[in-house]
């Protein structure tokens, strides 16, 4: 995680057919069908709300106030590709505009994932390019300091390693590892599953205290009901 | 407020012509008729714009990353009702979800208001079930501990009864002790009975200074203009 | 900016026509203008999206829960003006609700700025007064106290003299000294005139790190690429 | 919770030597003896380390940046009291200093906790007279508006009737209701007895695993040991 | 506020018996004899307790991460000076540690206020350079851009002009415009030399509603006591 | 990063001479050493003034609440050590108090870092055995749910990976990668023997201006100096 100035070129991404259909499932399934880790800190806002992808992932690391390495990470996006971006320092400036995002659109980029602040965000919304970040800020940055591309970063708190398969919708962010990503989707679609049958049984009425049989563990743990 | 692993059956409800009246009113409307209490943290916001809704509370005591007491209280739902989720320590876990709410809204509850994380919220914005919430998580949480049922609870920073009127619009969420709800419905009604005439003088151009009989008090108090 | 109590009525606005085409720039166009300087924290959001403006400051500074001041600022409000409303301590009541709005429009006012919170923001949505804070409460406010009026204020950062240019959009609020309004809409709109082409240029596919020359640059730094 | 304007001169204390006694055991044991509940936001931090305190609370619901309502408690103050400060709004201004310590003290106040700020703090160190709070500002309040004394007020999410006990140290402070309190110093004084001899053992190299007999269960629970 | 680039070698300093005697009246007094004005925020505090100190504001606007500028104040730093430094936008990184401190020292400094982080320490208590700041982290800073010395800076908040003075200690920082300094010193004065004799009447038992004859005022803003 | 219920009982600790001896050299020029990476969130702090060590990092990944893995820990501590403790999602309950603290330095572990509360503060400092945490909290915490030991772990936004030096002091806390502990002690050792010699010229009065040869990049970047 501490290499400055590298930018790694041939990464091996997550399974393709996995990474584009995690997105479906959404993060909240993805991330229980992991055993409930992988996502990032709920800061992570997207700038429009209805937005829901999945893809893999290329890294960044950036330094506060300076964007340079967003133009060259840019270059190693490929179709399919969600950019993740970190800051070695807690910074909230805006790394991110229009121009940069019809460059990543152009590589065939399906997001941004950024622990800082975008800017244009309007304009965003209009291109339909979804972000999910930190804050929101007309800041701009230089083009100063070195960072590095494809290699492990932290991003809002979650290991990001190259490759990976990222998750994103209203609820948050989750990062799948790419030697995970077809067992999560098995498991994330076998939870899906599921869920149809036990919104008809809740919808009728019946309760989760029956449906999942809680009322013995419950009355064991020593719950007491008082009229 | 200290009782764990109770659940109590029987509430007093509010008078339920107010506890329905209250939504119209707004929360700042209300607000002001009780002599300016009652408001939860403003942090508390819609999970989406335009909701405005009140009921009676029925009150649930979760612990951090355990929501194993949403499913004991769904069972006390009375139609009008409000869920109102306190928890014992600063939390932003994702304790409710599209399946609870599909359970919550059968047993007839108007809106959950809780002082912790939600998720799935495309889907519940779909639905047409409104949260107030201190944020949106993925995270799933477990089901491992007692709390309480319709216990008297602190939710963002504010004290609930059981059976209290919750007010909740996009401005924030309100209580009114479910003894009070009768005179303030009464005294909000009054106030927004004023407001239609003051906006009319003010849409005209007449000034809150003279409108209000400002110019006086101010003067006393030693405001000076400097030309 | 030491002053309690005192309202100057007479103050030099900045040119009009620059303050009124500034918006169409936006904030972060206007930014960059200004050598990167001039933005108010990013904690300053929309109370609803879409909404971008500028005009002139009127100032006024208040005291935490007191909304005296508000009805003093609304006398000196003229056409093309917006408010820029400082506390002098933190704190998020709502200080303006739909009443001051309807005041504010009728004299002529394009939005609010303010460091505090505001409520009916449903309303001041469906009047189409935009307004820039920190937050939105219910909670209403005292009048008590005297604060001052068109004296040079600090809002969310930001020193702000009346007079000045103020622009807000969905990224931020900027403040542009009224002396520097003129130079700053050439500069901003050189820039805005650059970015069409660029824009072309990246859809295509050219990288910035081409069109900016950023390659020699970057390796003259020290970036390495590894395959 | 919610009137104002009232000041209560009769309450009932919780026995006498509970609220004196309590302290001696500290924060986190009464806690965990209560069942772990009753504990303030752990924002709320004393103005000087050491200090380890219990008494009866009287209890003062404020506005923000106003104190007048301090002086109208510090009458109702008898020895061994503890006055505890609600906010009806978030505010950090410093609202209690080195005279109003001067009177608490001369009353027989043994401590404040307040959920806003505090100042002349070196002076109230060297006074001896203990703050928890939630800030330290120099900004001062004003008297204009009327609060209440000995209502029950939420102080940092956690509710306090006039007459329960509180107990602070540097790890935070935790509420006794008043009926509970002498229950809940049996509960405490076992729970520390019980400590010492843990003590012992885990000094000389025994593990919590093997004194508390973990190993069954979170092997049942299906922890894996890797070599 | 908006130039970048520029450093001003010739300010004019607030007189300089004034600049030094203030700190011994310590920032709340300050600040009430300013009118209840002239306070940053209250996340500035102190690297170690104790230190109470006034000097002259020599200023210096900095950049997230880059603290090249501050090699360049200290060439314009006199003996009774204190460093005012400001940031573009939020970060915390340290810019400041016990080298910079050596220099500072060597040129007169008599402490440093920064609305950013600085690292070192515990050195710096050994050497008894007192700090105030936003925070403690021993992240390095660049040195890339210019930023300005000697303009007007927003720190923490508050307008500082250069030869403005700072007061500091245990309970915040206070700027007091330097032509403002003389009558401020007086105010405080005497406003100081007014607490002993109150002190005594408190410390005595008289309470504050006597004292300052709160008991009619009270009572017609309605206060009721109840038995 | 994503295996839970796992405890790897062989990891591969850092060089012992290098862990032992970083402690000397301090945080921030170790993180300056490494290429100004590898800083933990500055919100970690110390839970007393002056404690600075470092060891051998062993990990631990935790729940909200539940501190049931921190006996899992203790087992695997071998002198030297220091224990890195990280919560699957944001939590400031007190996970760590005198108890666990007796078994941790009768295993030999030199101090914990930990992403979350702790207590018993005051026993800790008196113990002598230093605690880096984001927050002190009474609040104790269940036995409930598995986590995991030895394995990869973010806390407070830092990869830790176990074996891994951990260096701490007032400033801060560094991770440095186990691979990379000799040739950052050889670093940081360089780099600390050049200061001595700095810090007598600057004492002295020579400007970092002059000694750093920064005067003509300053002028070239076009500083301008006006009198």
């Amino acid at each position: 995680m501490h290499e400055l100035g590298v930018v790694y070129r041939n990464i091996t991404r997550a399974d393709k057919n996995a990474a584009d259909k995690l997105a479906a499932l959404g993060s909240a399934t993805v991330h229980e069908a992991m055993g409930r880790v992988g996502l990032m800190k709920p800061y992570m806002r997207p700038i429009y709300a209805g937005a829901q992808v999945s893809g893999t992932a290329v890294t960044v690391l950036l330094h506060p106030g300076d964007n340079w390495m967003m133009h060259v990470v840019a270059e190693q996006i490929q179709p399919g590709d969600i950019v993740v971006a970190a800051i070695s320092a807690d910074n909230c400036d805006g790394f991110f505009g229009d121009l940069l995002a019809t460059s990543f659109m152009a590589r065939g980029a399906r997001a941004l994932v950024i622990d800082a602040g975008v800017r244009d965000v309007k304009t965003l919304t209009d291109m339909g390019f979804p972000v999910w970040s930190k804050g929101i800020s007309s800041k701009g940055t230089i083009k100063a300091t070195l960072g590095s591309v494809n290699i492990p970063v932290v991003c809002a708190g979650m290991l990001v390693n190259p490759g990976d398969v990222v998750v994103a919708d209203d609820d948050g962010v989750v990062v799948v590892p790419a030697q995970a990503a077809i067992k999560t989707l098995e498991a994330a679609t076998a939870r899906e599953a599921n869920e149809g049958e036990k919104r008809l049984k809740l919808a009728s009425g019946i309760l989760g205290l029956d449906m999942y049989n809680m009322r013995e563990p419950l009355a064991k743990a020593g719950l007491k009901y008082i009229d």
